[in-house]
Order: C-alpha cells, then structure tokens, then sequence
C-alpha cells in the first residue's frame, strides 16, 4: 500500500472523523511526524509544540524511554484484565503512591483518561463518605462525561445538561485575580483570597457540610487561563474541608507530572488532598491512562468495602507500562529541577511582555505552566473576548503564531504558554521571541 | 532490575492496586505471560481464556499482526491531538464506517473503552435530537461513568446512584425468555416478542415519545447473560423508533467485532441503528480505543454544528493504528466465518450440556458469545443465585473451572463461554470436556 499524501490524510479525516468540540469538515493540518518540542506537516512545515498538544505532552514527542517500554511491553502482554496481577500495574501504582507521599496514600484505581479518573474519584468520595453533594468550581473543566461535565464549571457544560442538570452538583466562584479587578500586590491577593474564602465557608454552611462529600478542585486551573491562585487560598480551601469532614479532589489532570516544576500542583501548597486525579502527564500521551490516588483511609475503606467502580481497561498493561517508564524518567532525569530552571526564563519574560505590550493584561507563569489573559483595553480590563462569545479576534492571534510555527491554544482570553517540559533554554527563547512579534502585532491590530 | 517473581507482583497488586468491583487485598492470580487463547501464571500454570477476559481478547493474546502494528505507531507517532488530522485516525474511521454500511453511516468519533462510547453516544443523541429522555433496559451493562451508569439496568447502577439519579434516565424492561418462563418455541417466542414490545410501545406512550431522545440497547444483552432475544424483538423495539422519531443506539461493546459470526451483532437483525458504539473487539483490547459511529444525518448535522463533545486521546493514534491491525485481520482472515464454522461446535454442545446436566437450565448461543443459566432445579428454573445476592454456589464453581484451567466469569446464575475468536476447534471441544466435567460435580453439588 502506497503512502497516502497529507491532502488524502486531510480528507479522510474530513469525510470520516467526528473532531471534538467543532464543526466538522473544515480545513485541517495533517500531522506527519513528530519529535522533541517539534511537529512536522506533510510540506514539511515545522510547528514547535508550545502547548504540548493538549498540555499533555510533557516529555516532547517520541521520548525514546518511553517509546522503548512500549515496545517492549507491546511484546510481551498487551492486556489482561483488571482481576489480576501483572507487573507494570503494581510498580506503577507503588510508584505514583511514593511520589505522592507514603505517609498519606495508599492506593490506585487506573482510568484512561482525565474524565473518567474524575468521574471515579467522585464515585469513591460519595461512596465512602455515604454524603451526595460535590462541590466544584466555575472557573474549571474537568470532563466530557456525564459526571466531570457537571462538576466541570466552564460552557461546556451546557450541553450536557439537555438531560436536565444531575442533583448534587454544586458550583461555586474560585478566584481569577485579574480578572476579579486586583493586583498581584501582597495586600491585593489576601483581600482576594480572605474575600473568597469567606464566601466558600458560607457556600458550604447554606449547603449544608454533612451533604457535601468533597470538593472537587483542580489544583491550579489550566483549560481555562493558568489561573494561579492567590497566595493562602488553597490552603484555605484544604482547612474548610478538613474543618467540616469533606474530603478534598485535587484535579492533576493537566497540572500533574512536573507541569509547575513539582510532580504534583498541590505539592506547591501546603497541603495533602484525599483523593488525587491523573491523565495526560503519567504517559506523556502516549498511551491513554489516568487515575485516582486514594489516601490510606480511603484504600482502608475499600478492604472492607467491595469498590464501586471498573472499567475493562482499569490498569491497561500496555498503558501502565508507558506510565511506568514515563514516570520513571521524569525522576531520573529530575526534570521538576528542569522545569523551575526555565521558569527563571519564561516567567519574567511573559512579565516583560505583560507590561510591554498593550494587549497583554497579565501573565502567570509557574513552571512552564502559563498563561497570557490579553485585553483590547489595559486600564478597563476589557478582555479581547468576551466570556463565552468569538469576535474573531483570538483564532486570529492563534493563526498569526500558527503561521509563524508556534502552536498553541488557549480558551477564551487566554494564550496558554505551556511547552513540553524537556524545552531547551535556546528553543524556548526563540519561540518567545516569536510570540513577542506577534504581540505586537495585536497590540496594533486590537487594542485602543 | 532484577524480574520480581510472582510472589512479588502479587503483594505489589494486594498492597498498591485499588481493583475493580472487589474488596482489595485478597489472593490474586499474577499473570506472566499470554499467548493465543491461553495465559500463564508465574508457577508455569496454564489457563485457557474462556472468556477472552472481559470479552475483549477477541483475536486471543499477541496476535502478531497488531503487535506489529503497535510497534510500527509506536515509534513512528504515539499521539497527537484529535483537532489534527492523523493516518490511522482517518483510516480506521472509513473502515469501521464501511462494516457498518457506508449507504447508512458516515462519521465515527473515538473515545477510549465502552463507558466513554457510550456517554458520548447519549450525548450525541440529545443533542441531535433536542430530546431529554435515554430509554435502556433493566437487563443491562453500558459502563460506570455517570452517564452510561445511570443507563445501564444491572445493580452495579445503585453506587452510582448515591448523588441521586439523574433526571430523564429511563428503564424499561427486556426479555429474558427463560428466565420469564418462556420456551425457546416458535410459539413462545412470538408471545414473548408480542408481551415485550406492546409494553415499550405502552411506556413510550406514557412517557411521551417526543420526550425521548434514544433507546439505547445492547445488540445483545453480553455481561448479563447472552440473552439472545427472542424473534422478532429487535425489529419491533426498531420499528417502534423509527414510528416516533427515537434513535436507536446499538452499543456493541461487547457483541461487536465478530463476537457473533457478524462484524456487528445488530447485522444479524432486519434492522439499521442510528448510532453504534464499540470498544473492546475494535483492537482486541490490545490498546484501550473505543467509540460511536454515527449515521449520514447524525454526521450531517454536525458539519452545521458544533460537536458538544470531546476527550484529550480521543482518536489516540496508538490505540488507532491497533484498531486498524486488528479489524482489518477480522476482515482478511474471514473470522467471521470461522466464528460461525466453530458455532456448530459450540451451540449443539452447550445445548446438550442443557440436556444433560441437571444444573444447566438454558444454554444460549450466537457465534461464540455464549452462556449458560444455572439452576438448582429445572422443574420450577430456580436459579443457582437469586438475583444480586451470593450464596457463594457460583463462585465455588467458576474456582473448580479454574483449578481445572478454564478461566471464565458470569454474572449472577450466568456462565459465559466467550473464548477468543481465533480458538481452533480441537481447543474448543477440549475445553468444553472439562466443562462438561465441571456441571456433572456441579449436578451433584447443588441440585435438588
Ligand atoms: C484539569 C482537567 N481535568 C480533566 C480533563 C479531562 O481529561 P480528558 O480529556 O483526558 O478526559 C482535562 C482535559 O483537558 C483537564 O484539563
Ligand atoms: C455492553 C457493554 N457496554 C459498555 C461496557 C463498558 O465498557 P468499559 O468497561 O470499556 O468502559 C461494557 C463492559 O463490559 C459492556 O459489556
């Protein structure tokens, strides 16, 4: 069989793949290889890969470590079910157990992928509390099943709530700094926190704690701006629940596997969750895994009590084994050190730009985990879209970076700046060099 | 690194692994190796895969063809976001749209295992249809993400439940025709069929039909038994869509993929559904892949509109280029043919076990998805196990099998017989002995 050209991949998927989140049959690039921080379409036009696909991809493209255990378990047992014991399975859970902290976790159920490990997490937190409600944010996205997409926060949500809205799903409004009209100021960032700490114990006592299982959380915001917190309040948040016996989801989703420059998000702030969400980072996309971390209580919980939860492929050998290598390789080649190395270049330098550039409101920036919110006007704070509408005006920005082989992607306002963590110091340079330019692009094109 | 024995691989699962559906800690079997229809633990004991583990294993373990094929992806592109277009994607998408009739269908959309098909098929639907209501059966299994828990019928549903049932979930209630009394008669079958679907057609009355987004069905009930409807129903419950404007969706995750002597278990019907969901069989389990293929209007329809749904690995080019191995060795090794050769083996040999064995109330079989009810007493088709309790007679029976090497499972008084579409017939007939030993002690044991 010939190899097909970039146009005839480009049209299979036109004719035949329903794409996420789209209208189908639009134009589309044709991914033919792909390496490092780099991938290449069928013209050999080449794309640095500055959201790690969908900040997923977190050791690059084609880490031949873990290529390799691929390959290697790929030969040996693809799959046996989640009744038995298979090595990869075992050492990867002992692993992430470490990682997470022995003195406090236990144990781990393996899901496929962000929305089921959510979607589990949930199940085990009411079933082993007995309480119904799950309280989660606004400002967040947790999933595309039925169960993460009601305690995701952002529009996406909307969709799934034809059937009617399902009980015992509870918003409330987690902190977005900026957009909130404070500054990252000392004195700015304890209003904000004392203010929506506040709120959440008022949320929790009108609710009513002993209905409230846990708080669902992701431990810094990602799909939706980077939002980093302010200073104290995921503390507070860890307190309110340890307060009033509700247990505490810290969502690693896209915040886990070094993305802030620790291996898990919370491990920035002081404080242990219960339950411990994980997708994308565990395999660097590799192969589709996530899961659950469950604190000793919980794992004890559970010897007496049959779990309420499987799936076929809870712990997918195959899967586990690109988990076990991947996670592996992001402690032996200490690449958190890495990360909070090249922290030191790309935070101050999206500073630089926020002050500098007329379109950029503010710049977050913790690892290689940032976020640019862009404004058409910097004293107002009026954003260069407003929540939930298009004017056109970031998939213009997003194309003029495409054009120029930086992609990246970012909801809403945001630029999400998010590149494969074994970014070099020169490539991440120029690449921001690059952004820059098209800033300044926006500057003129957009702003008043 | 020194290889852990199994001792070791064990404690690992025992210490570490939060395991489906069980209470955690107790014996395990560690697996070492898999080849063909049979795995091995690490003590060298050999086990036939009587039921390709979940019913999944459907081409048996390492088939060398997909092995290939994952290697092959592996280190030419793991992944790449699905707003990409990508050649395994678009490729094994146009395959499955032909197997399932290109006149009728046009656009496949991927997720990761039967769940998250399902979800997004529910999805889907409402959204399409603008319809609240999911009508499933009491005698079912579609998942446990919320959404495919709250539509399946079995009691793994009640966990899922604890938040409160979510609004516009339906059951209604499928045959079961030897458990409602019925015989597998011309006559009897046509009463049942008759029964059966004069109280859909009530219940779709009563809860208003343009209320009702779906049905949703498995093609044939798999976990819960193998029913086998009887004659005739599958059309009408279609015929009754298509008069009130209702979607009928086929989940195949189980029946699908030569399960049944047909690539999809619903071309054995005089019927075509709307939308059909897989997993499992698509790459044998060998990569965790799943998905909805959606008719021409369906797929239509959403050139116009955005798709309301999405996942990170959704066409996961891995799990994608598997699927392409693996269904296109379903196609050129006609094991669809081979299915059917091997079903009279199977169907004659399992009914006589009915025959003959005291224990044995109602064999069923199509192609080689097959089970057998248990009983206690055929005069009054007592069952082994009253429905959602354990006297432990089952289990005591599937432990005899096991010691005996034949590896299975079954749920409530059922016992699949699913081997691995690749079975020879020496292997079947030789396995089926030592089933046939099993249900005369089983005669003894337990029958009145
Ligand atoms: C924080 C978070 N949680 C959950 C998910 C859902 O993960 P998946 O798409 O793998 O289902 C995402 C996806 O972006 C995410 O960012
Ligand atoms: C008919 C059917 N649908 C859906 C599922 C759920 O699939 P998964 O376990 O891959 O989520 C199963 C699992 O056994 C099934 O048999």
């Amino acid at each position: 069989m010939n190899d097909p050209t970039g146009q005839e991949v480009a049209r299979l998927h036109q004719e035949y793949v329903l794409q996420p989140w789209a209208k189908q049959g639009g134009p589309v690039i044709a991914v033919k290889r792909a390496e490092g921080i780099y991938f290449w379409d069928y013209d050999g036009k080449r794309y640095a890969d500055m959201s790690s696909q969908m900040v997923c991809s977190n050791l690059g493209h084609q880490n031949q470590v873990v290529v390799e255990a691929i390959r290697k378990q790929a030969e040996e047992l693809c799959y046996i079910a989640p009744s038995f014991a298979v090595k990869p399975r075992g050492e990867l859970a002992r692993l992430l157990v470490r990682i997470a902290g022995e003195d406090h976790f236990q144990r781990v159920f393996f899901t496929l992928g962000g929305s089921d490990s959510n979607e589990n997490a949930i199940e085990i937190a009411r079933f082993y509390t007995g309480r119904p409600k799950i309280l989660s944010c606004y400002r967040s996205y947790h999933g595309s099943t039925l169960g993460s997409a009601f305690a995701s926060g952002d529009w996406r949500r909307f969709a799934y709530e034809v059937g009617g809205a399902a009980p015992s799903f509870v918003h409330f409004l987690n902190p977005s700094v900026y957009e909130d009209g404070f500054d990252r100021t000392p004195e700015d960032e304890a209003r904000c926190t004392r203010q929506y700490l506040h709120q959440l114990e008022e949320q929790i006592a009108y609710e009513g704690p002993e209905t409230i299982a846990a708080i669902l959380m992701e431990s810094i915001v990602g799909a939706n701006g980077v939002l980093v917190p302010p200073k104290g309040y995921m503390e507070g948040v860890a307190e309110l629940c340890h307060r009033n016996g509700i247990l505490l989801i810290c969502d690693e989703v896209m915040a886990g596997f070094a993305r802030s420059g620790k291996m898990f998000t919370w491990q920035n702030f002081d404080l242990v969750p219960d339950l411990v969400t994980f997708a994308k980072g565990v395999t660097g996309a590799t192969v589709p895994l996530g899961g659950v971390i469950a604190s000793k209580a919980i794992s004890e919980f559970f010897v007496t009590h049959p779990l309420p939860c499987g799936l076929t492929y809870s712990g997918h050998p195959l899967a586990c084994a690109a988990g076990l290598a991947a996670t592996q390789y992001y402690l032996d080649h200490d690449v958190c050190a890495h990360v909070r190395q090249l922290e030191s270049v790309l935070k101050p330098t999206l500073e630089g730009f926020a002050r500098r550039h007329a379109c950029v409101g503010e710049a977050r920036c913790i690892g290689l985990f940032a976020a640019l919110t862009l404004v058409v006007n910097k004293e107002t704070r009026e954003l260069m879209a407003p929540y939930h509408t298009s004017n056109g005006r970031m998939p213009a920005i997003f194309a003029k970076l495409r054009e120029r082989g930086f992609y990246t992607f970012g909801r809403e306002s945001n630029l999400n700046v998010c590149p494969p963590l074994i970014i070099t110091e020169e490539e991440l340079r120029e690449q921001l060099d690059i952004l820059d330019e098209v800033l300044t692009w926006a500057d003129e094109e957009f702003c008043k």
